[in-house]
């Protein structure tokens, strides 16, 4: 018998063999597919394991902890979660550019604080008006258009804005990580929210390109909007009035309205979070809360407890006793943001 | 040749002819099937010929008029549209259930409107009270518990009580030409949503098993709810104060809130749908705005113009000119209820 020519291969491959070798391949193939690592950018580890270990567990079928797929429902926070808020929330940075181009057609802002801090570029003023400024800057950077003009504003100003840092669209500046989460879990049959306490109409407009969730599985802060047909035409008008504050106890609550079922996956990054994580561990069903624990100096920021933007205290302190899993970004992570895109 | 051997179906028939003939009627199978009527409890005319052609037009790939399955949204509404609304609403029965059972415990309801109203079974005199009487009766019987107390609640009261003239459970009440519809949206890669004046935990509890709708494509009126961890864990307590009211010009509102994108379908019964349907059919995309008109007191009970619950009076003198279906019950329907479930 010489080398290469081993009769098994070359004499007993009749069609039968054949057939039977081709499903014999399919299936190994199949295995490889299936076991391959849905979430490529995580180390491995305890936070990797456990966020693997609840998915087996809710969807093994006839297993003791089993959850119905309509039952799967995983939120996300997102500033600071799924995508950066450093060095301040995007929609403040747009809430300020917003006040920037207005302001011709406001000559009392130059007198008027906070909109003369923001004219002015002083960022401590700005803060030292508080949540009170912050709110008059939204009413007065958000409201007063229809709810498809604004959509209009937001794309716009996303599509041209750059991350100060690193000179990048701020859509592109999304954990890579927590997306490969969000496509675990659907394909493991998790419908997937986002619950922010960030405006529901800054984010309705791209989440779903660059998270893949649609619009209407959005949850967040919120003007009122009034219906008008005064122009002539059916229409959204946004007012200047705040309707609805989803953070901290606001988050089960907006869950509550807009969902009506308790998550069974939690995921965020700051005390906002806290209720939400709360709230989804302390159901009938076994509750995973995942907190990002922002302490990679050097591939983003590192912050918690004295963070303006962010800040992190008591999910420090009580997450090991309430059995969350901690990210830590820097040990957890092979990646921070996915690739760039190609220049365009 | 003797009648019944055909050389070719005795002979002709070899491997490859087999084949190629399982695969012909396969495909003739699938003709069949995609041919079947969609919705068998409707009469031939044209309101049946309106939905049915609107469906192929929005999902005619390459067609003018496409739209993609994510931005297929269809709202219905609940009372009149979806299940019975005569002789009342439905919880508008369950909250005078509830006043007659908790009034032990309130001795001033006897002597206090509305609440005296309904224990003396005075239903003018209700009525008298007009919305704030109503509001008062929600609030008293709708509030002071947690959330997951209040569905068990509307759960118990349903699975017991039976329609006062058709002796059934009201969730069979539901017009099956309309589970039709659903099914039939749904089948064409729409999504449905409940978009209805009535509250919203009163519906969520049961419109997955009836509609085959899920809780978090449910919209309603609400009330305000607060998380708290007082009693040691975390729960939802439902106040009693209102927080929106999904009706009229309420309803693009909720739809905005929620979904946050613009329907292509609407389907209601009153004058409390008239702004959902022209939101509706006022988008870039065709829309659909269709009304259920109640005219067939033998089968159920006529009511438009005067009627205290269902009020249509705008939609039937502007549904030409609006270009909306109008769906005659005595006419467009064979069948009004599904047949009753087997007894348990």
């Amino acid at each position: 018998m010489t080398q290469g020519k081993h009769p098994f291969m070359t004499h007993h491959l009749n069609r039968g063999a054949g057939l039977a070798l081709f499903f014999l391949l399919a299936l190994v193939r199949a295995d490889i597919v299936s076991a391959a690592d849905p979430l490529p950018s995580w180390n491995k580890g305890p936070t990797k394991e456990a966020i693997l270990r609840f998915v087996t567990q809710v969807t093994k079928k006839g297993g003791p902890d089993y959850v119905p797929p309509g039952e799967r429902i995983a939120v996300f926070d997102n500033d600071g979660t799924l995508w950066s808020e450093q060095p301040m929330y995007v929609q403040l940075a747009f809430a300020l550019d917003r006040v920037r181009q207005l302001a011709p057609q406001h000559p009392e802002w130059k007198i008027t604080p906070p909109f003369k801090a923001v004219l002015e570029g002083d960022l401590a003023a700005l803060q030292a008006t508080g949540m009170q400024g912050l709110v008059e800057l939204i009413m007065a950077s958000h409201a007063g258009m229809t709810t498809e003009a604004f959509e209009g504003i937001v794309r716009d100003w996303l599509a041209t804005e750059r991350h100060p840092k690193y000179n990048r669209p701020y859509t592109e500046l999304v954990y890579q990580p927590m997306l490969e989460v969000l496509a675990y879990l659907r394909a493991n049959g998790f419908k997937t929210y986002i619950v922010s306490g960030g405006g529901v109409e800054f984010m309705r407009p791209w989440v779903e390109k660059v998270y893949g969730i649609p619009p209407e599985q959005v949850i967040g802060s919120r003007i009122k909007v009034k219906y008008s047909t005064e122009s002539g035409q059916p229409e959204l008008i946004r007012l200047p009035e705040m309707d609805f504050i989803d953070d901290k106890a606001g988050k089960p609550v907006g869950i509550h309205q807009l969902i009506g079922r308790r998550p069974i996956a939690a995921f965020g990054n700051s005390d906002g979070d806290f209720e939400m994580l709360e709230w989804t561990t302390a159901g009938p069903h076994p509750g995973l809360g995942v907190i990002v624990h922002h302490d990679d100096a050097e591939r983003e920021t590192a912050y918690d407890r004295q963070s303006s933007f962010g800040k992190l205290d008591r999910g420090l302190d009580e997450a090991a006793k309430r059995g969350w899993v901690m990210i830590s970004q820097q040990k957890d992570w092979k990646t921070m943001f996915p690739a760039p895109h190609k220049p365009r």
